[in-house]
């Protein structure tokens, strides 16, 4: 009856929104939905355009206001969600609001309210290994994940939820380890690891400088991690809105995969496969293939478009004419901003039947720490 | 390239959103997208859910606050739209804020920014003929459809624009032409005209009772109309969100139209096609056939999922004990409420492929007012 592989799914996204362009629910209401998810878009902000423009017009939803739109949803039955996927939220009481339903009354038999946490930290912090939010922040951010059954943390938010510094393919399984165990997530990906800029114990070979690897893990029954890895060659352009590409696309593929695994894997608690299963055959290890194949491919479309829009611009000289030096650089900028806007809907084709590239693979035991060998 | 017929068109929809369900611009993003088509939207209220539920939590944008998000794409450039696709804003002056800038410097050559508006009135209205809005409310959105291309009013609305009341297909014929006359508007689509409640003058053949009638036209180069009618079943159910569904489709379909249309009508003025071409082989026509078959196949499909969701609930008694006869009844109104939301996402192949099911049909000279015959 359906043309869909994914089974129906209904979603509860929690995001920021903007008018132009494709990042938080912009981004993740569409991913889903290509994929035959039905969404429920609750947004948190309402903006014009992305943050990395530098300027934008809008407003943020306070906690009250995201608290009364879910209760809201509560007063007419309307919260029969199978998964939460939760963005970028302006406060953590505002996630909080959402978050602490998970075991209500309206979750029916043999569904699993899942959520989906990713880039909790990512609109507030440095990219060079600094924390920018206030100190209660994280504390407020730690409590929440612990009812999460996937986290999508980068490099950095790994090592502050972990308390491990990432410095070694073992302080990276560690880290992997004790986010499974301190916050019971049995599913975790850790995005945009390079492998090549971490110092090498063992025999896993380091893919190229120009490659990024994705980390996941299931938790076996004894909450030890199941590790793969998947090398992506990174495109040179930085996107926006591609944290809740991924999230969003997961969702969805390891709604999916799980419905295929069998085993009554989809009435499991958290999904999580028996122990016979081995990593790189985990759902959560089919999923990302499919997840980072789609991306690989509408962001290489997206780059080419953008090159022909900027290179299409070269010739029109008189663009910025009369305008002071620095007036020019900031159109400049903004044009490419614009040029780099992922190209989302016209590559539909991309998330609904990805071309797989790439593939899981197994750690060698040699990069694992002794007690996990 | 592209797995689309609809040439890439950037659309910006101004309309409400809701967090569960498809109504506003949660119905017509998704519509408009699965089309190929790039939305940015631009929310005018953020609601729990649709107000056919009888309650509802969330806010309302101020006329300010939707200046101040269009502002935000003004300043850094990301006005280049194809369409603007308006539904229901909160005020006029919100509409005003958006709607004026349609000749802005930002309009790049050889683009057409089309401005549709729908349901206008629709939220504020009653259904007997009677109209609750204050009676400055009508002057200022007659004075925004001048900007507008096409408008999709009902029966009720293109009395009250028309100052024609609809009482044979005389009257009707003279109400498009007036709204043509008097806004310049060059396409008009009356939606559900029961045609078989209208007097009959001349020798057209009346549908059955329990058919609609959409009726369209699109100018000729004297501002007289060129009209046609197609006839679709009527399904027994109320839908919220379909007048959404028709615009959002209709935009997609007739940028489709006009551009298979040729004879460069991309970049005529209003896409008005030249007098050679029927009422039947208008674009206009040719698109709303193909959306009135998606919407058909998709509604549907929505009734006989509400039909078996409805039906299984017979079989859950228990569900209502120990509530009062009042809540019983409430429950029961949300449940029926929750049921005929339309299934839009898993029903998409529709909206992609319509299976096209019905025709457009010229009007008979005999049904026409003496001065259009």
């Amino acid at each position: 009856m359906s043309d869909f592989l994914v089974p129906e799914t209904r979603v509860l996204a929690v995001a920021s929104q903007v008018v132009y362009g494709h990042v938080g629910n912009s981004m993740a209401t569409y991913a889903m939905q290509s994929l035959g998810c039905d969404v429920a878009a609750l947004n948190t902000v309402h903006f014009s355009n992305h943050t990395g423009y530098r300027q934008f017009k809008g407003t943020r939803a306070t906690a009250q206001e995201i608290t009364d739109l879910y209760q809201g949803l509560c007063q007419s039955n309307l919260t029969d969600f199978d998964v939460m996927l939760s963005g970028y939220a302006p406060s953590a009481a505002a996630v909080e609001a959402v978050g602490c339903d998970r075991d209500g009354p309206e979750e029916e038999e043999g569904r699993e309210a899942w959520l989906v946490f990713l880039g909790l930290l990512d609109p507030v912090m440095g990219d060079q290994g600094r924390l920018y939010v206030n100190d209660d922040v994280v504390p407020a951010y730690k409590e929440i994940i612990k009812q999460a059954d996937l986290i999508l943390p980068n490099q950095f938010e790994a090592e502050v939820l972990s308390g491990i510094k990432i410095t070694s393919l073992a302080t990276l399984a560690q880290a992997i380890t004790a986010i499974h165990r301190i916050y019971s997530v049995p599913h975790v990906i850790i995005t945009s690891v390079q492998l090549s800029k971490l110092s090498q114990s063992g025999g896993t070979p380091t893919p190229p400088e120009n490659f990024l690897t994705v980390i996941g893990s299931t938790t076996k029954c004894d909450g030890s991690p199941r590790l793969f890895r998947i090398d992506v060659p990174a495109l040179d352009c930085f996107f926006s809105g591609t944290g809740d590409m991924f999230a969003a696309l997961t969702v969805a593929r390891l709604r999916e995969a799980v419905s295929a695994a069998g085993d009554n894997l989809q009435s499991t608690a958290s999904w999580v496969s028996p122990d016979s299963i081995s990593a790189t055959d985990l759902p959560l290890a089919r999923a990302t293939v499919k997840v980072l194949s789609s991306m690989h491919s509408v962001l290489e479309r997206t780059m080419e478009a953008r090159n022909a829009e900027l290179a299409k611009a070269v010739l029109e000289p008189a663009r910025n004419e009369g305008l002071t030096a620095e007036e020019q650089q900031k159109q400049e900028y903004l044009r490419q901003t614009k040029a780099a806007e992922v190209r989302l809907v016209r590559n539909a084709r991309f998330l609904r039947d990805p071309i797989v590239q790439f593939q899981a693979q197994e750690w060698n035991k040699e990069d694992l720490p002794a007690d996990l060998q």
